[in-house]
């Protein structure tokens, strides 16, 4: 039994994609990071997620995390890994040099990160809160507090933890309550109690950057009145390294029904009024700090969800090729193996096709902000924000919530034995349901997309991005590699183009689109990945004659996705107009 | 916290709802059992089962069943309960009064069963199983072995085991290897091991009777050479009492990632060759006999569904309504309770209306098997027959299915709090997860629908279904109760009718029969779902005055249903008849 292969040939190829569609691979500043160089890191990150996390993962869900007096213990095995991933450079691998990071662009990060994903998510939970915690630094922090913070949190000394929720703040960061005090050395007193802190206590580096939401005195009410602090578990002295314990008190950890092997913590800042924090960035602009650290967290929640469809995939299709169950339908004698069941193959499918749309769509993401972060051209960096924030939520909703599924597929194929824990994948399902959830639920997104990304921008990226579409279904059709999908891919655009008014026009309904929002974003995020299948198709087209039945393999993928799938970008869209049906009428309390 | 609180008023409606539409109402045999009598069983098994089982429930997930030494011991808790469960006389509820019972008719016990699957699902296995085991003994047994074993099944003295799986044998039963050797006093030497027997072993009853598929020597190779065994845990003396044991070994339970309170033993029969078993039926008719067993699961399956459901339902709405957070969309000031957010309310829609359009479902097959029973003209009773086999599947795995949504989307609701054990509702994803795999998958209820139950059929049932839904909708209109649905229920029907001839006609081909199996399943569930909320509806809109808050909530539901699922209808049916693209092309092994 493998428990994860990187699966690198997939990886490259959407890699490859992403930089075609970005035109990234013309950049000069990203010359060096040519084809053999980015096989070449794959390769690496392949070995060490395959040889060294992966093994850990049923560790991690069968021992957990311990918590003993205010400490966590994290599972046999999760230090030495850690201390190798640190070593091997991979928690700087897309941070700066100057900071002791390898200044990767994300665009092959995002791959690596995948792979980690897969082998072990609830080990690797303080990655995407370095590299997210780094960039919020880079952006926010003043020179000193680079200096002093990125060098540790790049090389992995110390870790990063992100320190929002309260027991009654939690999609309403508004409502949060912790204090910071001003003192007269400039820094400030934190107090309070944060639940759902990952990695808010564990025993992998030698300090714990908490990066804090809290109130200043006569801070106006709500979300304008945050500020963020920086607060060490040890107090960083003059020559910064960490001295004395902070009054950072970790007071349990959650009782989870899955990662088992992330510590989710509950954190008490200030016991003992001695609790010391500097502020990041400007007061009471703590929300849009933090929203870098975030926009990193939900794309990284994306990629989770391609990462785990993936390891699902790997394992219900080996099991599928090696348990022998009933005959062939088509008539042939004999037992044959569960995957020459047609609806066995129907459910591989559905997963594979749904990660290969959702990591295309992830890796295109990356590039995107690569391509931003070089673009000469003002106007063209805006359009690219403008596409990532589009895209950002449909991406972090849209692949976790496939996820769900897709692990609940996993376990069907497996019949019986995927119901018994030691298979494995029982696992998946129970890591996996907290994904649509932390770092801004469904609904959250959801309305992010509709309100703030779609209605605030008048509908410009949205229209952009299926221009986009359609110029991409045209362009197939004329270089005759559109395999018969651009038809169904410029029908579907055409359908979502129709539901833009209902969001943008005067007479929008504020009820409809909250109601209607997941139905929208679910019919978007097909749409997605049918567009990123149907060039995927395009590419496995021109290339047929190199690898047969792997580019036979990507059309017949893309063909099932628009068969089984695209239909239900219709379904939704029928939905969404009426999405207050019964919602508007009902009462819950009577 | 409510754990659980019967739906009485619900219930009631929809016990009328099916009264109704089969007209078993005025049926004589059953004009003992009148509003008042359902009213008071439904109340009493309410009572019990929020009193006495839904306290256990949390018990058996967190302590489970231990196995020690070849017994296994049920959660703390679970033997009193038992001894309480039969003496109330609940085991025998819907059993012949002859043989202790309290032949209830099916359209009483649907109810009581969904009761008894909310509170406490693991503890309850054993019901469904007397249930079904008894009926199995009514039609196949000899009159000697109905006065073995039927009072104690029915009292609760003994219980019953389905052992039909083996390592090498799931959804394929005919290559089960079991041997039976027939001796000459007329019983047979049983051998061979089974897995995945629900309550194989336990601690609750003085005797365990096994039904053992077996095949004798000889037997034809495949499912038509598999015989029926009583296999009792003690032998069974002259005076039909439990003496020495029958060499019936527990060798293990599973390891579950949820239904813990359940044991799902292994058991090697005849380790010593000492294990006697008597002969059920006719010989290598064993599959027939074990089917109307079978039959009953999956009815008890898609109960189990609907009872998960409304579970979940209660949890998330009790949640919804006592967590404060975030403003109203509406744009009132001050925080509110999560419910007021349509987002949050669109998913508590999309649970209850699952629930009552699938309990209505379940419902009216409990009265259709009672009516079919009591019908008096031969052609009606085919129908009848004909009809529930039709139904079965669909109810079976569409309600599964759902119920494993249903679960997510609870958690969904309770946020983070959902994804941390004690909330209990991650216990509701956990024990769902396998309503979808045991019983028959729903790849092989999908496959049964199709192949047997309409192709086999050639149309005829369902034809029969969708005539009754239109002269439904036709009549409601009439009425002036329709509420604007039945033009879409009209048009959802003629959509399925269409797709018939691809099933039963010349040219149907068998790779896309079977890759759009399980889309045309669904289709047919939601349309099922969609009939019987308008039903409600309709009857809804007659009796407003009485209750207008509870009636306009009714009606209310199904517009949300009909604006938000009615659209999958045809988006499942856009995939069936291309429901091999990609399926037939794909190559797993290259």
């Amino acid at each position: 039994m493998s428990l994860y292969q990187a699966p690198l040939k997939d990886m490259q190829l959407l890699v490859e994609q992403a930089l075609q569609k970005t035109g990234l691979a013309s950049c000069p500043e990203l010359e060096d990071f040519d084809a053999p160089l980015v096989a070449a890191i794959l390769e690496e990150a392949g070995k060490f997620a395959a040889g060294e996390l992966a093994p850990l993962n049923a560790v991690g869900d069968t021992i957990g995390c311990q918590f003993e007096g205010g400490k966590v213990i994290t599972p046999p095995g999760w230090k030495e890994a850690y201390q190798k991933f640190c070593d091997a450079g991979w928690m700087g691998l897309a941070l700066p040099a100057e900071h002791g990071g390898q200044a990767i662009p994300k665009f092959i990060a995002q791959p690596v990160n995948e792979m980690w994903l897969s082998a072990n998510l609830a080990f690797v939970m303080f990655h995407a809160l370095a590299q997210g915690g780094s960039e919020l630094l880079l952006s926010f922090g003043t020179e000193q507090q680079k200096q002093r913070y990125l060098e540790p949190i790049i090389t992995g000394r110390w870790t990063v933890a992100m320190a929002l929720t309260e027991p009654n703040a939690g999609s309403d960061l508004g409502s949060l309550t912790t204090k910071a005090v001003p003192q007269d050395d400039g820094r400030y007193l934190i107090k309070g109690q944060k639940i759902y802190i990952t990695y808010g206590e564990h025993d992998l580096a030698e300090n714990i950057v908490h990066l804090v939401l809290a109130r200043t005195p006569n801070a106006p009410a709500g979300s304008r009145g945050v500020s963020l602090f920086a607060v060490p578990k040890y107090r960083i002295g003059e020559d910064d390294t960490p001295g004395e314990p902070n009054d950072v008190l970790c007071t349990g950890i959650e009782h989870k029904t899955g990662l088992h092997g992330s510590p989710t913590c509950s954190i008490s800042y200030g016991e003992q009024d001695a609790c010391v924090g500097e502020l990041i960035g400007d007061e009471n602009r703590g929300l849009a700090a933090m929203f870098v650290l975030m926009n990193e967290a939900r794309l990284s929640c994306g990629m989770q969800g391609v990462g785990l469809g993936e390891l699902g995939f790997q394992r219900s299709l080996e099991y599928a090729l090696e348990r022998i169950q009933g005959s062939d339908s088509q008539g042939d004698k004999g037992k044959v193996a569960i995957v020459r069941h047609p609806d066995v193959a129907r459910m591989l499918l559905s997963i594979r096709s749904e990660v290969m749309g959702l990591r295309a769509l992830g890796y295109l993401i990356a590039a995107q902000i690569d391509q931003a972060e070089y673009s000469a051209d003002d106007n063209e960096r805006k359009a690219l924000q403008a596409r990532i924030a589009l895209l950002t939520p449909i991406f972090k909703a849209f692949a976790t919530e496939k996820a769900n599924l897709m692990a609940g597929t996993t376990i069907q194929i497996f019949g019986g034995m995927g119901f018994v824990e030691e298979t494995g994948v029982a696992q998946l399902m129970r890591d996996v349901r907290i994904t649509t959830i932390y770092e801004g639920t469904t609904g959250i997104q959801a309305r992010d997309l509709v309100f703030r990304k779609i209605q605030g921008d008048s509908g410009r990226a949205l229209e952009a991005l299926l221009d986009e579409m359609d110029e991409d279904g045209k362009s197939y059709i004329e270089q005759g590699s559109d395999n018969g999908l651009s038809q169904e891919l410029l029908r579907a655009t055409s359908a979502v183009r129709m539901a833009i008014p209902a969001i943008t026009g005067e007479d929008s309904r504020v009820l409809t689109l909250n109601a209607g929002s997941v139905p929208l974003l679910e019919a978007l995020g097909t749409l997605c990945c049918a567009w990123q299948l149907a060039c995927t198709a395009a590419t496995a087209h021109n290339r047929k004659a190199e690898h047969p039945e792997y580019y036979q393999n990507l059309i017949a993928l893309a063909d099932y996705y628009f068969a089984h799938s695209v239909p239900l970008i219709y379904a939704k869209l029928a939905s969404f107009p009426k999405a207050d049906r019964g919602v508007a009428e009902y009462q819950f309390e009577y």
